[in-house]
């Protein structure tokens, strides 16, 4: 509808398609890898005998591939082992909430990501070893370099999936309130209440060697 | 196999029953209200031509229901108006990011909530009204009374879902760093890294009449 063609790195499939309120959709790459990259938690969908499960787990995103890992003996990992195991991930960051004057038009402002596709197990090694470190850097950038890495007995304990990026999108809602013209001069309070979410100050381990410097990368402050 | 039977007011089922680190999980509705209670936004999985769906939207506890709204057109809120519509209803609260010597033991901190179950229209206005309500005051308590209410047409731009919580667990995981005791001794920094969601200033619309007061329940800094 603009005049500007929208960047679409990502081709919008009928599955990332809103049938409402499009113009909070985004397929560029710069867009959705942005939302993938300032989080680590995602919610992970899959069918289990045709009913939804949806589960937390951490991901990493290198260029245009997610790694997830699991226990090698757990059963969507068992399933992606084999014929791979079709997902939704989805990742979303709370942003504020918008208070409307209406009930109806209170909002909340976030940036999400949700892709489709199969996931599949990694095997080749080196791919395996890039995942791991992917999958502590993605949490803290820096660390995996700063830690013992897995030996081979720990790797095959879990389970690395790959999925791939091709149909995935994001969605965008921010800006302020949209009230409906008559209830402007009603006297509510309006707004936006922003929410974040911050790093505190580390906790060591009690077990630590005393005078352990803290690493540069955790000494960062902001998320 | 603790001494002390735990609570159990979520009789486990085997979709709630984790094959791994079962201690993580808990049963009791106080724990698992109280995760419910701590977010708003929740992860709603559902099963679309036999591939999931992951969708961010809010949500509201009451008693031992969970309310959900969408819009009255979309597929998921027709399927659940006709026979009802299966899902996963998954909340993530995460705590922290615990840096272990090894990168197998790097973990998270966090406490989360599993839905399982059919999710359903509510036609009775009365409930529809209460959900609404519900869902507004869940983001933040107090706000339901100080908007305008929805008016019927609204409330039919929308259908309001109910989960009965019946087949729900929480998992926690929290405490410290769980290296092996063949790295305690390695140089690397180790414990934990607090995350906290935070409210910010509320930023007051600027259609707003000029001396609104902020109302009591923005005060509270915390969420």
């Amino acid at each position: 509808m603009d005049a500007a063609q929208p960047v679409s790195d990502y081709p919008p499939t009928p599955r990332t398609t809103p049938t409402r309120k499009r113009d909070r959709a985004r397929y560029d790459a710069a867009t959705v890898h942005a939302v993938l990259d300032a989080d680590f938690i995602c919610h992970l969908g899959f069918v289990v005998d045709g009913a939804p499960v949806v589960l937390p787990t951490i991901y990493a995103r290198v260029d245009d591939r997610l790694y997830l890992h699991g226990s090698t003996g757990s059963r969507p990992m068992r399933t992606a082992a084999g014929d791979g195991l079709p997902v939704c991930l989805t990742v979303t960051l709370p942003q504020g909430i918008v208070l409307a004057r209406s009930a109806l038009h209170h909002s909340v402002n976030y940036r999400s990501v949700v892709a489709h596709g199969t996931a599949r197990q990694v095997t080749d090694p080196e791919e395996v070893s890039l995942a791991f470190a992917a999958l502590i850097d993605h949490m803290l950038p820096g660390r995996a370099a700063d830690c013992r890495p897995p030996t081979p007995k720990e790797q095959a304990m879990t389970t690395v999936l790959r999925l791939d990026l091709r149909e995935v999108s994001a969605k965008i809602r921010s800006g302020g309130v949209n009230d409906d013209p008559e209830d402007m001069g009603l006297a509510h309070w309006a707004g936006l209440l922003p929410l974040a979410r911050v790093r505190q100050a580390p906790v060591p381990d009690p077990a630590m060697a005393p005078g352990t410097a803290l690493p540069d990368y955790l000494r960062a402050a902001a998320p």
